[in-house]
């Protein structure tokens, strides 16, 4: 008698294959493929996106969500009620886009993304100018066919990343946040700055990946259904049966490599702690990125740049990387990982001054999208805004507009979701904290068991059961805020600051 | 006016692209793939399966190629009457075996390759025989499927490896080449063997893989347009805007790994050779399997095991593996290449006794779907094969009828292309000699270039325009012979062995 929610549950979980199929060919693009292969993989993706697309559009899909929509069973199973409504949603944002503008799209970002990184290795903004150019007319185009009534185009793609959330709503968390942030960067540049000691020291890299896989077994990634591969911008993706995080090494910086990986950790813990009986279906699916990125953050900041994490690390640090280590200790490298230095790039930012640079993007790309930004003012415009937020003047290009990779693949109102799950991370970790008895001393003997569970029990499992709102609110009792973050930060860095 | 032909090759490429997305998914199990995503990578590519069987058997395919051929413009057309020709056999192919055999054969296949692997880890074949027997009575379904009139059922199956190849024509190279090669086996044997040197001798897999890679790049291999990964057994796949070669690393056995890399080179120059703008078309792709061998074996064996290439290639190996060549030069190291042992394991065998397990193979499939042979029977026959061909006793099954993979996946007919792969490569190698003026001096200074352009002209640029016959005639001048196989091994052999 649900014969029409078991079709659709089946239709979607075929369709699932063909997307995570494309998401390997996106992973062997990034992480290994041989650059002459560039123009037939573009054709590839184009064609399974057009084959999911036609999929998803099937006007057997309709029928079928009318039936579940119209089937009191459905609607009195939350499982079931919370899978249509998720696939209605996916349904509604998936008719909204002509097959033209879709294929165009997925073939323009493919080779959009391997000009953008010739551009970049070249700081070279004219030659990639025209790309963007012709990427922001495509998501003009794109968020005109999802928006609906008055909505701004810039929200329209935003939802398409964090459901529910909107560009209004994030100026009343970021004006704020903006504000003790700029003053924390002007108190604690009167403080007692850490030595950076560790982060330069030349390490050879099979030792430093040593270490970081160490680590990363450490907080319980299953290698069993995961790799760990080097690509030029760390990434996780997940290929349906396993997933895969990406990391970089430089030789004078096994910080940064740190870093990244438990950060790419946290985004695969999360995907790992999927349910896999519901792969394909909305309650196997991560709810938003902003969550996502909470558990990325999470992991690379309230555990990894913790006191009470190096005082576990240090010994294995020591292990790995022999006389790098020398003359140093636990407390020294604690302090040295939370260093603030304003600073150019957004990926080699600390915690203090990271979402002064997604502020920036934030603003920069609602001017684009509104074409109140000509994409030849663009670094004018990035610079201007760096030296206002983090103080601090921009060079080229490659240190500039063109160091990251989002908007060359499509992503328009993604960059608030790192804020977001910042702000989100904070308040799982307290959370959390309270419910285990004070996280500091599992932390400290790499006991890190308890507040996985605790992510998978109140994060991970639910896939898209709830919103992103509601997950929180469940999670953590309250609506998100940014009072968390703030305290964490002001408390950390005001003690290393010796403030 | 052409519309039916554009309409045909633009459906095709895009056919080709899913079979290219499904060789990248196939690659990626073998060389990296974590254990735990094997279940929903078997979904994924049936799924591309059944997607590329769904297209190849669309109505409108058997449309398009009735008014191709109803159009003088298409038969006036070199190109595209071959185009024409060769989908019309694909298409043939595709409809011919009904859905239900196709399905039975492939779940037959899927278990008799498990039962298979049980069977010879324990040497058991009577473990086996009922899932041979079973696999012989599906391939001869197949085979009454496909055969037109009173064809022998191992010709309709050997046809769809090597097109137009019938066991008669290869009764008629084979019995002379098997006479000549047991001559020459007994002849050798009061020769003066090679003494293993190299071959013995523990070196690190990073030299060893150090090594390989200068003679791949050396070929000509574009790794602009390819990889070089390891895994269990060698293989080289296109994932349609590259080719992927695989070889693999024994601590103690360099000049396996070097021969490995340079059969699967060859594959991949040919590969690489194709025209890619021809590519998802018959013309961009390889002729038989039989050709195919024919590009590794050249390379394999005319190349890397000339005492022309050991002179160039000798500081080479000095220089990557050190120590380990210490008391060697390039003619010991030469002699060792072309060491003749009779001996067990057909991947194993040297260039001289290797088509003799072929032929044991040949002779025994041919009896099975004949039914002449009792499957029952099949240790027996093979094991008095062994004896009469390489003057070998089989001590077990595992190292006799169980240890070929090929019959437990349904591959009856393919043997033979091993051999005919040998000899195109021989006739394609003496014409290239001529051409070139000597192939020797060239070789003897690396400068791999004239041969590869040869190929390239003659081989590898023709797709499926020409069928394997025709291909080597216009190449060489003359039909398939054993002659120039015989010749050179003879004489190689011959000098080798002091006689």
């Amino acid at each position: 008698m649900t014969a029409a929610y078991d079709d659709l549950l089946a239709h979607v979980r075929e369709t699932h294959l063909l997307a995570a199929t494309a998401a390997l060919l996106a992973w062997d693009q990034e992480t290994g493929m041989p650059p002459g292969a560039g123009d037939v993989r573009a054709r590839q993706l184009a064609l399974l996106a057009r084959l999911q697309h036609e999929r998803a559009t099937d006007p057997r899909v309709a029928d079928w969500l009318a039936a579940c929509e119209a089937d009191p069973r459905v609607a009195a199973d939350p499982e079931r009620a919370a899978n249509v409504r998720e696939l209605r949603r996916d349904h509604e944002r998936n008719t909204r886009l002509p097959q033209r503008l879709v294929e165009e799209l997925a073939a323009t970002e493919s080779r959009a993304q391997q000009a953008w990184a010739e551009a970049r290795a070249a700081s070279d903004f004219a030659a990639f100018r025209p790309w963007l150019e012709r990427m922001v007319a495509l998501q003009q185009q794109k968020a005109d066919c999802l928006r609906r009534g008055p909505m701004p185009r810039w929200d329209a793609l935003a939802d398409l990343y964090e459901p529910g959330m909107c560009a209004a709503e994030l100026r009343q968390l970021f004006a704020p946040l903006r504000e003790r942030l700029v003053a924390l960067r002007h108190r604690l540049a009167a403080g007692r700055a850490p030595k950076v000691a560790l982060g330069r020291v030349p390490i050879d890299e099979a030792r430093q990946e040593q270490f970081v896989r160490a680590v990363l077994a450490a907080m319980g990634f299953d290698f069993g259904r995961g790799r760990l591969d080097r690509s030029a911008h760390p990434f996780c993706t997940s290929t349906g049966g396993d997933v895969r995080l990406t990391t970089r090494f430089h030789r004078d910086n096994v910080l940064d490599a740190l870093g990244s990986t438990m950060h790419e950790g946290g985004h695969g813990l999360y995907e790992q702690g999927l349910d896999p009986d519901a792969l394909g279906t909305p309650l196997g699916e991560p709810v938003s990125l902003g969550i996502h990125e909470s558990q990325s953050r999470l992991w690379e900041n309230h555990v990894g740049r913790s006191a009470a994490f190096w005082t576990w690390c240090w010994p294995i640090a020591q292990q790995h990387l022999g006389n790098a280590c020398d003359g140093l200790d636990a407390a020294a490298v604690f302090a040295e990982c939370n260093a603030v230095e304003p600073s150019l790039i957004r990926v080699e930012a600390d915690e203090a001054t990271y979402d002064l640079h997604v502020m920036v993007r934030f603003e920069v790309e609602q001017e684009l999208l509104a074409g109140a930004l000509p994409v030849a003012d663009l670094p004018a415009r990035w610079n201007a805004l760096y030296r206002d937020y983090l103080g601090v003047e921009v060079p080229d290009d490659r240190r500039g507009c063109l160091q990251d990779v989002h908007w060359s693949c499509g992503l328009f109102g993604y960059f608030p979701t790192y804020t977001l799950g910042n702000l989100f991370a904070a308040q799982f970790a307290a959370a959390a904290d309270r419910a285990l008895g004070g996280l500091e001393p599992l932390l400290r003997r790499g006991d890190f068991a308890p507040l996985r569970a605790w992510l998978r029990e109140h994060v991970h499992r639910h896939g898209r059961r709830f919103r992103p709102a509601e997950l929180c609110q469940r999670a953590t009792g309250a609506p998100l805020s940014a009072a968390p973050f703030l305290a964490h930060l002001e408390r950390k860095l005001g003690a290393v600051y010796g403030l």
